[in-house]
């Protein structure tokens, strides 16, 4: 079982990565800053002539990552109510990934993939970032990805996640049920 | 009272501009194509020392938007049940300018404006562009702006709002209201 | 094509009932009000043995009321931010009524209708109201019922209701879509 | 300090009131069943002449635990992805109480209230039951009463919610932070 994190923080070891890092701790997966990635915006050709064109930047390895893990792990913090832009741009490029005729696989291949979402922000995060999570409801059912769980974090300067005890907790038990997943040897590629 | 549209849109005369030039038909305003703008996502300084830096970049164009209009139309698709990559790196930007020492009046002009928001999308937009209107709302409280009124569109082909009665219906009282509002010929500013 | 209105005001002639008799000026339809029927709260037996037993109230018109018609028109003032007390005791039985042996096609019934949501608030029930509208939404989609479309209108005092632009013109709208219906002659009955 | 918990199920010993009991093992406090009580619906009469008349029920036991407590914790198992109909009835009263003649100081009162929102469900209802605790938010808000935190617990069948992790965190979480409080001998009261 192969597990990658996609850490849409435009800081480095801010409360975000930090959080997830605790989820993580101790267990082997891929660790992707989109900010040190080139992720153009979608440009919306659906209807256009010819439809998509190739796109010269690193999306190829955001596409990688999906056809590689087995869960996947959008950890972004809360930047007005919502992800973050850098994080965005990944996410509108879906609508490109899944027509994109060199990746023919790839949209049966999301289908597989389990998700998970951790979101820190610094204003009632646990109420005000609710819309956020069912965007990502939305997004993971259209796309028939499981969407298995997510955590909330509230910290407003560097480090206070690690005052948040229910987010602590959730890293915790998110924790523990990877591990036992990571031990029990299963891929679903095997 | 001074108008402006902020088109969110990749591509012109998307379902997105078109619903949006119908509710400003008539109506002097400024339009802006966020594509046609370079805008860099945040960088999140504000914990960092020296705080955030001067961007060299198209934003500077935005301030002005805010610092010389009544009223700001939002108008953006819905890409994956939220705005478009482009407006959110627009919006996240707003972290840096309220803290922008070279306008210092910015926040305190954001109070006094007015905001609108236009949004299309092809799945069940009423229902699942609630969030999108819910982080809105939360942004829009947290500048002090007001947010006046939202029209959610219906579309999936280009030109296929033209064919929502409804989103046509709403764009019309707009219309009506703003051009009231226009023809009364008092400005906030006046 | 059959149609009925439930109204789940504690008033008559409030501006929910009124906006929804905008709606269906000129259409032949059934009128209920929940607040003549006497609804006892659900008693939740799913696990108890025996199950849920038969409950003496009028519940039985309101399941007649959906084996008889082909749209139902959920109007309810928005109370606290969701819907009224007797409208909820009402939809809180449907855990019973799709379990109530003397009606085993009910379950099925439900497939066939399509739902509108009528809902009318006095603070910014817009933004305010998208809750209530979320949860009809996950409870349609629980029992396969089609939701085909809601107004939400904005009304303090009593009258109120005919000042908002907006709501008034989706019930025209639902009113010609409803008379085009049932003018066809066509029932999923007949 | 003083704690109630209104619980608003229907069943006795159900999932709500179990995840309610862990949260406050150990910790002094009044237990209300609301199904104990007759409540009835609140009937509209802002708007009549006289307005709200005295109702003849157990509302004024609510009132008077409104009064008493300054940490109150609304239980409800969460029925079509809201609270149960009972509760809602005694939600809607608010309306009649804060303008009730006998009881000048409840308004007032409520301004000083801690409030705790626990619910249980079956279908997603960390997803589901968003749009629940968001009317909570807003009812709190209008009532200006402090909303400290909610727990979501997931449970189908009687005692399932024993094997639901997060919510059993959750409410040892809470359950420190109320015995700290109660053992610091401070109450707003004093």
């Amino acid at each position: 079982m192969k597990i990658a994190t996609l850490i849409g923080s435009t800081r480095t070891n801010g409360n975000t990565e930090l959080l997830t890092d605790i989820a993580m701790e101790g267990i082997k997966h891929q660790k992707i800053y989109l900010k040190e990635l080139s992720i153009r915006p979608i440009e919306d050709l659906r209807h256009s002539e010819g439809g998509f064109q190739i796109v010269e930047d690193d999306y190829d390895q955001i596409i990688k990552i999906f056809l590689e893990n087995d869960i996947i792990v959008f950890a972004t913090p809360i930047y007005w109510y919502s992800m973050s832009g850098i994080m965005k741009n990944m996410v509108d490029r879906f609508s490109h990934a899944i027509r994109d005729e060199r990746y023919p696989q790839f949209k049966e291949r999301l289908k597989t993939i389990e998700t998970i979402v951790i979101a820190v922000g610094g204003d009632k995060p646990r109420i005000k970032g609710m819309p956020l999570i069912q965007q990502f409801q939305y997004t993971f059912d259209f796309l028939n990805m499981h969407f298995s769980s997510f955590i909330i974090g509230e910290a407003g300067r560097p480090g206070d996640i690690l005052k948040d005890e229910q987010a602590l907790s959730q890293a915790n038990i998110l924790n523990n049920k990877l591990k036992l997943l990571q031990n029990s040897g299963k891929s679903k590629q095997e």
